[in-house]
């Protein structure tokens, strides 16, 4: 029996495999559903940068007569997935969000492109990123309230999901890009090991920090697309070829023991609203035996300034070209990075680039005790107002480390806005993360209907 | 039948490796012939830093032991390897040529160091290092005329080898300091591609360039003694797990066809000396058909400049150390480049960081029609002095690029010096570069005899 449309938008991707693979559910029928709901919610949510109901119905088509003829589905058979505006779509805009972009067309997919089609999935737009992925917003509001910021730097993405316009998208982060705007937005947000997804076709702000991350409404979800995503390529040698992560398989299962998790004030602890200190007391004593607090070593202090010394440096080289052909149309907020950026020695760089293995190695003590790290994934709810896109203090040292992070959205502000509790896993273990978010996800659920 | 004392010293690897293995060769016994050849030399060539006859005649005596329970041996068993003091010897003074550390005893081998001990090699002496690996001369000259420089920064390496103190030693090279000193002293010098010996607990001068080569008579030597140092090391993440080289098995072989040069004048090739000037057209005519020159891309006329900035930017990060707590014992020549590195913007830096990778694809052509590019090793002979180490420019640039180099003492000088012939590989096949080095060094004896 094929699901009432009104059902199809709560579909997972479990459900659309096997609607897809059992033939009650055609590609074309999920798509038109999606492109309803765009239809409805974009004029307020403007998550797009891009977006053709026709190059989507196209897809969907394409991919009903590739079934009908009894070949093997891909993983993501009929999936409708946003991308952000920083990833290259071969004869499609991708404009990075600047001006100086305007009507860039490029030639080529990105990786995570081309494995998107080989997993079949629906590419349903691309959306807003600030500008270059920096800190100037775009034009997206938060569907949760439209007069406050959904975060950024991956904001187009997260909204998107948030108002169910596509059940998947893709981000990127090089401080706080997908956590911040998927706890801003009420989402799962997932950033994984630094090198497991392949950059071929994004623009380069921070080689050594830039990653890209994804956007669902279920840790099972965002591990779907990361299976599909994860990789290695000869062009980013950030990454290595290594056997298939299997997230979804692994975050599929129960743990086999409850799960543990370290509480972690993290630097800037005290900036963070009093609701969210509340919530995570809260969280704490309904975890019970299952948590224990944690101080991370006092090295930590001086993460921001040693990701923001790495970015900035790598900034400069990256967006050189912008800098000095486009300066005119960047905006304060790009140029100021690019001339801080401009005046770091080589010096002061190189050595930050060694600070991330000594942190790296005070935590390794504490996922010797833990399945994860629990903190909160932003200093509140989403600011009011959309000039700004918020503060990524929390987000920024695990870029800076390259672990793996998680934000869920648990917690809800007294203004009626989600907040998102970020779990962090040991960097490479992207799958027991997975699992460990999965069974919060699902405690939190019983928990709060108990 | 026992080999005589004075044939002891011309045994190549293999004749020692086959002595061994029969019977007819006592580690014990070939030690104390090269033991008697540094009490004759070292006086005047002064090539060791570090150098105790008793503890070499204890490790033979243990390889004999070893021999005689019958145990399979290890590759090198009983061979004599002497190897650059920036290189860490657990309880053995490792002094780094710098005043800053004299007495200074490490507690831990160097990875290249467990791979001799585990070959059965004989660890005979420390060789004298330029200071920090840099420009400043240490005592070492050069065994064919002790007025002329024996190069530099691997001095006391090239200068034993070729005053037959030992047959094989162990370098580095960050600018030209294998190859250079290597032609100098008219020994075989090998540098393999970069990332193919592990550098764990070899001193860091500039990451990005540091290169552990060999020095010994020959291109088979020089095979037999890198198989033993190729592999990888989590703590040198340039390298990379991946099968046996078999750098001696391939470089013993016939070449399939007779190999073809290019032949290359390298930028700067106006300074070199009318003599190599010379050498070269008479190498190319008697090549013959094995030979076409090429030139390289006017891109490559920067690399010695892009090179000597990705030295001193690192060189000030990992040299901060002795610039804070000893500038006072440091000479003027590296007081000099730190702080030239100190003046380099890491956009600057990070710009000459992607230069490599454009040199090696404007190489990939030329190496599609030969076997090896052929060029000179050096601007000509060793200079006449001891206070400077000579000029690095026909080497930094396969340095900065990362292919494989060998320099083979094939030419003389009017003053009777000894000069090298270059040879530069592709990129990662070392063991066909020394398999054309050898047919080279081959050549060159059957067209000289002849």
């Amino acid at each position: 029996m094929a699901p009432r449309v009104d059902q199809l938008l709560t579909l997972d991707v479990a459900g659309i495999r096997d609607g897809m693979q059992r033939g009650s559910l055609k590609a074309t029928q999920l798509t038109e559903a999606y492109l309803a709901q765009i239809e409805k919610c974009e004029n307020d949510v403007q998550a797009f940068s891009w977006h053709d109901a026709e190059y989507a119905r196209a897809q969907a088509a394409d991919l009903d007569r590739y079934r009908s003829l009894g070949l093997p589905l891909g993983p993501l058979h009929g999936v409708p997935v946003a991308v952000k505006d920083i990833i290259d779509t071969a004869d499609i805009p991708t404009e990075n969000g600047c001006e100086a972009d305007l009507g860039r067309v490029p030639t080529k997919d990105a990786y995570v492109i081309e494995r998107l089609k080989a997993a079949g999935a629906i590419m349903i737009g691309k959306t807003v990123t600030t500008e270059l992925a920096f800190m100037q917003p775009g034009k997206t509001r938060n569907p949760h309230n439209l007069a406050h910021t959904p975060g950024g730097s991956s904001q187009g993405s997260a909204a998107a999901v948030a108002a169910a316009m596509t059940p998947l998208a893709i981000g990127t982060q090089t401080g706080g890009s997908v956590i911040r705007p998927a706890s801003f937005c009420g989402v799962t947000g997932f950033k994984p090991t630094f090198g497991r997804i392949p950059r071929r076709g994004v623009l380069s702000q921070s080689p050594s920090l830039d990653t890209v991350g994804v956007f669902a409404r279920t840790p099972l979800d965002a591990a779907a697309l990361s299976d599909a995503l994860f990789g290695a390529d000869a062009e980013d040698t950030a990454t290595r070829f290594m056997p298939p992560a299997r997230l979804f398989e692994t975050a599929a299962q129960p743990s086999p023991l409850p799960p543990v998790f370290a509480l972690v004030r993290p630097p800037g602890w005290e900036q963070a609203s009093e609701e969210v200190h509340e919530a995570f007391a809260e969280l704490a004593e309904a975890l019970g035996e299952q948590v224990f607090e944690v101080d991370l070593p006092s090295l930590f202090n001086e993460a921001a300034e040693v990701r923001e010394r790495i970015n900035y440096a790598e900034m400069a080289r990256c967006y050189y070209p912008y800098w000095r052909k486009s300066a005119a149309v960047l905006s304060e907020k790009v140029l100021t990075a690019i001339e801080a950026g401009n005046q770091i020695l080589a010096r002061d760089y190189i050595a930050a680039l060694d600070v991330p293995k000594v942190l790296s190695a005070a935590l390794e003590e504490i996922f010797g005790r833990c399945d994860a790290i629990i903190c909160p994934a932003a200093l509140g709810p989403a600011p009011e107002g959309l000039d700004s896109t918020g503060d990524s203090l929390f987000n920024g040292l695990w870029t800076l480390t390259g672990h793996p992070a998680v934000t869920l959205p648990l917690l809800r502000s007294s203004n009626d806005l989600p907040m998102g509790v970020q779990l962090v896993g040991e960097r490479g273990n992207d799958a027991r993360l997975l699992r460990t978010a999965n069974w919060l996800a699902h405690w939190s659920a019983t928990d709060q209907d108990g």
